[in-house]
């Protein structure tokens, strides 16, 4: 059985090493939406899974999908009696551009500092080698033992949107299985303060469509004979909030996990304070759900949000027309134990009862991703904050993230697994923007945290 | 003096020669907004002058703009007794495409049955050759006479908003000095159907720029905590108007002159029903200010639309974005005795006073036009109403027109003058659309109330 301390010392030891082997990685152009870079993908793969089978895994396969390859492999010597994890990560990257933007190129790791810049560094090669070098950490350590039963599976197109990995994780399911996923690709609040994701909000995302006349009129000629989809479509919307910022559709709030004292708590340590959205923002003022904080209600409380509107003529100067339609594009972030199908019900009612006969109305739906929590004193979750505590010296704050992963709402939707979000980004680490980085220190606590919760996994 | 049985017996036996003369004018493809059709443009405005040099007008000329020129002529041997009329219209038209859905060419004018069909033929050649041919009449019947004075002012570039027209009347102010402008560029509302327009709305045409963030944002991680332009616009343009239809902005229905019961009375006789304007429209139902009927609204009331709404993403598919900024252009129509610039005003306050301090305003200005209004008791109207008598054979219909039309504003405030707008298109000549067309018996009768007309304001 892998020692800690043993594990601790070695990785202390390979500080240098497990650096420059993510340099190996981020070095690789694995662009998933660039056609030209398919070679590039399946070197990724190949360097992940490599990696894996001299770790010990078996089966470690580059598996074919409809686009870019899925990296599996497994270590399930630690046997029956301990869990099973399956660990989650991607290993494709961003586009560079723009390339005159970068200090140094995006493809020729450069330390600077404390810093390793390179598209990838931190989203999310550098939270994929952390996990993987706490796995040779106890590997090496331990004889070749593992305290938990691991399960690898690395996708190619997480930047993309994960569209391959429903088909692949439904066809696969059987060897899957495990007791619960760790998710690497997410991040931590700051450099000295640890943290741990155990909430996303979902996703409701539709497109309202509205006709009026046959055709664009003449607002002259016709203007105040018949209603101005444009018109009606403000309405529509305007009467979908409150003055308080509540939603006023049918049945919103119903499922909705109200905030416990101690999670309020808890998110009031979260080191962003209104300043902080502001200048996060640019926004003149802060504006949202009344009684909520900002972070709160951009992290824990559901919302709805207009994504786009088109209607009649946008080009430069006048145009005196009534246009025959109008769009809008609208989503809904959802928390547990939100539905996406019965917010659509929702607001399918809302239509009905609200859009005036003068008026067709079409409604599409473009997304729905469930909320997705993990219960807070769960073992993995109690595990994930003592490692972190052990690895930085304090308390991590228990946070949520206002975003959706779609991988995280796939794998519990077909896997039926709950996500436990533990990768060590930082907030300044410019992801998906030029001068990407990762800040190697945290890095190597990264690793250190890995060691510690796999161990305590495997205590339990 | 002209005789007015002599010339209405000339207008009768040259029938045909009028129609050739008008197949001359409309074949020259005289498109104002095409800059390769520059020859044609002085081309059609010659033919024009030549015309009026032939029937004795004096200082006919062609003069320069900053665009297309200005046909003037002037034929004042009636006197000081007699009244002057400044008769506008305008010589070039819309542009011809889509040329593929034109039975025959839109520049090789065709007769088939009653109607003539080519670019310009109603739009509104057909009108001006209508008056044209009526003074043809009066002189050549009346040994070089008319019986009113009369000016002609003929500008190439109505069909893209009358530019250079300003100018040009405020630099020839004094010899345009008239007491009414007859404007030829209208119609009627059907061939047994005479009527006579006696009131153009105005027009006040805003652009409305909001914004909040300082960039898009991911809808996601910030959807919450700041205000959504958006949702801002559509509240906004929601507060606009009432349940009932009626515009709340201050101050806006303060100086609208309210529709006398003989107005309304005329108005009814207008043949629009309901079923007229769903047909003309395609709407599913109707829709307006509460109160009147769907002709009154389109024509007689003041009316607020949003002619163009842009903000965020409006592609295919989903974006999860928070937009930074929303758009909408919007416009409100106005009838005597509103002021666009009051109107900005009560628009502004409404900004002031519903804008929250959570994103910022602009408000720009594209357009301004008073509305403009004949008094129905004054000489030339119940002159125009007899003319019109006498040529049907019947009652002709008061009406007004919801639309605006730029010229008629500009001779208001460059020199004046009130416009009685008597031209004589249907409302099925296909105007500014393929198989434009005139109906020569209607052209006819045109020129026959044209000779009525100024017959009757020689005598008063």
């Amino acid at each position: 059985m892998p020692n800690l301390e043993a594990a601790l010392k070695y990785a202390g030891e390979h500080r240098e090493k497990f650096r420059d082997d993510l340099i190996e990685l981020v070095r690789i152009p694995s662009v998933s939406t660039d056609p030209g870079r398919a070679a590039e993908m399946k070197q990724a793969a190949e360097w992940c899974a490599a990696q894996l089978r001299g770790l010990g895994f078996r089966n470690a396969a580059v598996l074919p999908t409809a686009r870019h390859p899925v990296v599996y492999a497994e270590h399930l010597a630690a046997g029956p009696g301990k869990p099973t994890i399956l660990f989650y990560d991607h290993y494709d990257v961003q586009p560079p551009e723009p390339l005159d933007e970068w200090e140094t190129p995006p493809f020729e790791p450069t330390v600077r500092g404390e810093n390793l810049y390179a598209r990838g560094a931190s989203d999310s090669k550098g939270q994929l080698v952390a996990h993987l070098k706490a796995v040779e950490a106890l590997v090496k350590s331990g004889g070749g033992n593992l305290p938990v039963n691991l399960k690898y599976m690395l996708e190619g197109e997480e930047e993309i949107g994960s569209p391959s990995l429903p088909d692949f994780m439904a066809r696969e399911r059987e060897r899957l299985k495990s007791d619960f996923c760790l998710n690497g690709d997410s991040g931590i609040l700051g450099a000295d303060r640890p943290g741990l994701c155990y909430a996303l909000r979902g996703l409701a995302y539709f497109e309202i469509r509205l006709s009026g006349p046959a055709r664009d009129l003449h607002s002259g000629l016709f203007g105040g004979a018949v209603h101005n989809p444009a018109e009606v479509l403000a309405n529509l919307l305007a009467g979908m909030k409150d003055a308080q910022g509540r939603v006023t559709l049918p049945g919103f709030y119903e499922d909705v996990r109200e905030l416990s004292a101690e999670e309020r708590a808890d998110l009031a340590r979260v080191p962003q304070d209104e300043a902080w959205w502001l200048a996060g923002t640019g926004a003149p003022a802060l504006w949202g759900e009344a009684g909520y904080t900002p972070t709160e209600r951009a992290t824990a409380r559901p919302t709805l949000e207009v994504n786009g509107l088109l209607s009649g003529f946008t080009g430069t100067g006048s145009k005196t027309v009534l246009p025959s339609r109008a769009m809008a594009k609208l989503s809904m972030r959802l928390v547990a134990d939100q539905d996406p199908a019965k917010v659509k019900v929702g607001l399918e009612r809302y239509l009905k009862e609200h859009a005036p006969p003068s008026v067709r109305w079409e409604l599409l739906t473009h997304a729905a991703a469930r909320p997705s929590i993990v219960e807070r004193d769960s073992r993995e979750a109690r595990a994930a904050g003592q490692a972190l505590e052990a690895a930085w010296g304090r308390k991590p704050i228990f946070f949520r993230q206002g975003g959706t992963i779609p991988a995280v709402a796939q794998i519990e939707e077909t896997l039926g697994l709950k996500s436990l979000l533990m990768g060590f980004g930082l907030p300044d680490d410019n992801l998906h923007a030029p001068n990407e980085k990762v800040h190697l220190p945290t890095f190597q606590r990264g690793v250190e945290a890995h060691v510690r919760f796999m161990s305590l996994c495997g205590k339990a």
